[in-house]
């Protein structure tokens, strides 16, 4: 039985593939750049966006916002004047607790792809299953706050590997944790060696100018000409 | 496809219900109470069991520990003298996001039931997927940490409506945090209507008695005569 668990899930990843490099095409003709935003729940992903987006001279944004039901985070940034899609996993898809290929393709009808140069596509808040679904996306970023332990790549590598960037959030807070960074980041080398890094705090900005930066360039290293 | 895949999760889910009974039947047997213990990634399980279990004056209790891999929490519950036991999910079962009663059974071999009176199973770090799944439990107790935003039972709500009790954990950080507590139980109350919750502290002790009476009270409440 448990042979068989694996091959359907391989099976599954295999379609999941092939629908996000069609996702990715799509994404390429309209010179879209494309990021998978991804965190525990209530790493701070939403509020990331709400600072850095608005900062973001000359480049027009735009979000999936990935929940498995409701629009909070999407009426958190609707003030920020850019295109905000709600992409709901109990809404035909089972309640999933991730984003996967296929939805994100559903989605695109709505999106208005000629109009951005970047979509950040915020996935449902988990650390397990939004690593293994590519979705078309250019590049992962992750957010891990310090608030959940310095054990977390360790125990969720699967995640912190899949990722090109990975924010750490609400530094601010580090001097009230017992928290260690330095075991944080040696635990973060040992599963995924070098990987980008950023220390950040949302609420005093900390770090944003280098986080807004990241997306400009991001842009400028994927978007074809319009 | 979306009719099929709300079928496929429905006949899962039956499977899952039917091994869920029979964990039951033997934990009732063997006389045990078992609490299934949620939590996102990082709001504190291990440490609300590290500092909880010792002083269960009288009552013997062990430890299921589910992880997507390694064996970090059980290591550091393993100083407490109480039997623990691994169980990871990508070992035969996929890499799940979440336990499932089929899971839970697998690892019934290695559990000394005869020499407990409380199971508590930590579940996989997810606010998504084990909410959907019974094991066989007497109770289930979610941990949510006051740095994971208000938002969390709105955007959750099936764990949040699965419980029998809610352990709002970290509140020494709350002079830190923008985070309303009032607004937090309005929004708990509005998809679970008065179910129980504890304001906790690990770091500090605070709330940690009530918490260890409340494990008490759920032993002498469900376990049956040896």
């Amino acid at each position: 039985m448990h042979r068989t668990r694996v091959r359907v899930v391989e099976d599954a990843l295999d379609a999941n593939n092939t629908i996000a490099r069609a996702n990715r095409d799509d994404f390429d003709r309209a010179g879209v750049t494309v990021i998978n935003f991804m965190s525990a729940p209530g790493a701070g992903k939403t509020t990331l966006l709400e600072r850095a987006l608005p900062g973001l001279q000359g480049i027009r944004a735009g979000v999936l916002e990935g929940d498995v039901q409701g629009s909070l985070d999407a009426d958190r940034l609707a003030g920020l004047h850019v295109p905000v899609t709600q992409l709901n996993t109990d809404n035909g898809f089972g309640g999933e607790c991730h984003l996967d290929a296929n939805m994100v393709r559903s989605a695109l009808p709505e999106l208005p792809l000629a109009e951005l140069d970047l979509l950040v596509v915020e996935n449902v808040g988990n650390l397990v299953c939004p690593a293994e679904f590519r979705i078309g996306e250019d590049a992962r970023v992750m957010v891990s706050s310090v608030t959940e332990g310095e054990d977390k790549p360790l125990k969720y590598p699967l995640m912190f590997r899949a990722c090109d960037l990975v924010l750490i959030n609400k530094i601010d807070l580090l001097e009230h944790l017992d928290f260690d960074l330095d075991r944080f980041l040696y635990h973060l080398d040992a599963v995924h060696p070098g990987v980008p890094r950023m220390l950040l705090s949302a609420r005093t900005g900390e770090g944003m100018e280098a986080w807004r930066e990241w997306l400009v360039e991001a842009v400028s290293r994927t978007a074809a000409p319009a």
